[in-house]
């Protein structure tokens, strides 16, 4: 890369929480990335610097505008020390197609990856080695240049900060109650569904909370123009298991284009079993539910990986899959693909990146 | 209130730009208001103090997650130098309904009243008194808990900052051309569109890039779902004058509920001008174009008051209305409301609020 990453270590470092406290996104650890945009600089001054408060203009776009994309991955300890990245590439290549939606500047796909793996070397200590346990990676772009007109920000800073996480459910794997939402819509096509943007995510909550009230975890989000086709779960992609067949919504323009996802359908296709991205309604779905053939569904994403759906709310009816427990495709989906990211079970995929992890020592934790 | 707002005043002010070179949104007054929000304390602390960065930890979910609401409006310099707001509690009105809608707690907005006249108030010096001039206001509310976590923050800020403006386009009304939008849609009913929330203004950037780039203005957004029936104009509400009867979309859920908007249908009605809101598709507007009866087209919003539409690129056609130029209602509306937003003509219908000024004294700004 053209400039080199400046690197200013944190005088002191923080006490690590206890892996049975970590949670989800709540410990951030002793560093972070930056990088700033300026429209006459390009991309400029790469830096590691002590995990602090960062200062911006109260004008600045990003809290007007909401011109911003982040991504997520996580990184993982294995048994024998090693560090292992799952497919970071495909996150940057998705940055930079959610970047191009929301008129952001292309980053240099190279220089981020490469700015992750320093990162993560230089907070290697903090990523947990624990089962279902990871350090979950959160680079991020806000606008913020500080100015009140409609029009893309010319100031612009790409961060990447770490967190340390548990099992998003503390099971482990966990079916959940599931709403299908024919109230709010989530997104439609031409619109930013399938960029990784804030407001994709500002639009989810309102219809996350409603379900939360009928004792669901998360939404079925149903397409925004017919109302009938399924798109996503809660900020996961979704699959259902029919007759034999695994169906998932095809990438449509208003769907996420997951990286979980992805990967699951390149595993399903390596074990011989038929997979269909297509248009899928809920009413295909509650007639499999009724003539027998719904035989699972499950969420894929970064933080829970697999997450089993036990139930579907839909109008009056409640649909129990498996008696709401998880089911065996679900079960061996999560188990080869947390084997794969965490280098229990050989990767014929390519889909790892190991980190060098010289300092390591197991257990100095 | 409960709370009195503490004043901290600058120890020293800036130099104030000159009229003709404020533009929009460029510079900020000498303080801003800001008040705290803690799921256990409620709203708290309001307080102005000098303009200033604010200070987040990155992990802040209105970085992330885009849970942000914002309202905008004016504060106008008369003649005898007293201060007019136009309709300011119709903004407190919203930025509630927009907070129900992001999942933010309500604001008292009789509290929020007050911080806005204290805060100008206290910057009046900044309002200018040249023709076409004004102090732009801008309350916003930014969650500020540090969660990556998908769920509504604990922790919010809602402050006001304050921007001496001029007018919108240099002429002061000015025709713009129109590119009417067929790929990209702006918001679709059970969606975010008739909230002020940052991720609608984000997801219309890159239509307005590709619209300059073919030479016009500003899009004029179609519906979602049909993609056939007439939204807004780039962030204003849109009216076209079709045979003698003034049509705008009728609130569809994606559409804002504009304050400039409800103010021109009330004064149309008061001048006995038949309004109509309903649905409007483009064919309409083309075949009323083509046979004669298309006679004005305007956006309406706070920045720009009323903004003539000159041109509408549809597909290969190109709509020339009036030649171009203002037609004689935009001119009218145009005079007629900000006359009385600035105090010129008189208020029959109580829209403005007149604030105290007793520190001011014309021509010492």
């Amino acid at each position: 890369m053209n400039q080199p990453i400046a690197i200013e270590l944190a005088a002191t470092k923080k006490t690590k929480p206890q892996a049975d406290q970590l949670g989800f996104g709540k410990y951030y650890t002793d560093h972070m990335f930056i990088m700033d945009y300026e429209a006459s600089k390009g991309w400029h001054s790469p830096r590691i610097v002590p995990y602090q408060p960062i200062t911006l203009d109260p004008a600045s776009k990003v809290f007007h505008y909401g011109q911003t994309v982040f991504e997520g991955l996580k990184a993982y300890r294995t048994d024998n020390g090693s560090i292992l990245l799952f497919r970071p590439e495909e996150n940057f290549k998705r940055l930079n197609r959610s970047n191009e939606r929301l008129s952001i500047p292309h980053l240099d796909e190279e220089i981020a990856l490469e700015a992750l793996k320093q990162l993560i070397t230089v907070d290697q200590d903090w990523i947990p080695d624990e089962d279902k346990t990871s350090l979950y990676v959160r680079p991020f772009i806000i606008a913020n240049e500080s100015s009140l007109g409609v029009a893309p920000s010319q100031n612009y800073m790409f961060m990447i900060i770490l967190s340390p996480v548990g099992s998003y459910y503390a099971e482990g794997i966990h079916p959940v109650k599931i709403f299908v939402e024919s109230e709010y819509v989530r997104a439609v096509k031409g619109g930013v569904g399938n960029a990784k943007t804030a407001g994709n995510y500002a639009a989810g909550l309102k219809a996350q909370e409603e379900a939360a009230a009928k004792g669901c975890t998360q939404v079925l989000w149903l397409d925004g123009v017919e109302r009938k086709y399924v798109e996503e779960v809660g900020s996961m992609n979704v699959f259902f298991s029919i007759n034999g067949t695994i169906v998932t919504p095809a990438l449509n323009g208003s769907i996420l284009d997951g990286i979980t996802r992805k990967s699951i359908i390149e595993l399903l296709k390596s074990w011989n079993i038929p997979v269909e991205e297509r248009k899928l309604s809920i009413g295909e779905l509650v007639e499999a539910y009724h003539n027998g053939t719904l035989e699972e569904a499950f969420g894929t994403g970064t933080a829970a990986v697999i997450s089993p759906i036990g139930e579907l709310h839909y109008l009056d009816e409640q649909l129990l899959l498996r008696g709401g427990e998880t089911g065996p495709l679900s079960r061996k989906l999560y188990e080869t693909l947390t084997g794969i990211q965490t280098g229990v079970i050989a990767d014929p995929f390519g889909w790892t990146v190991e980190l060098p992890s010289a300092q390591y020592t197991a257990g100095t934790k």
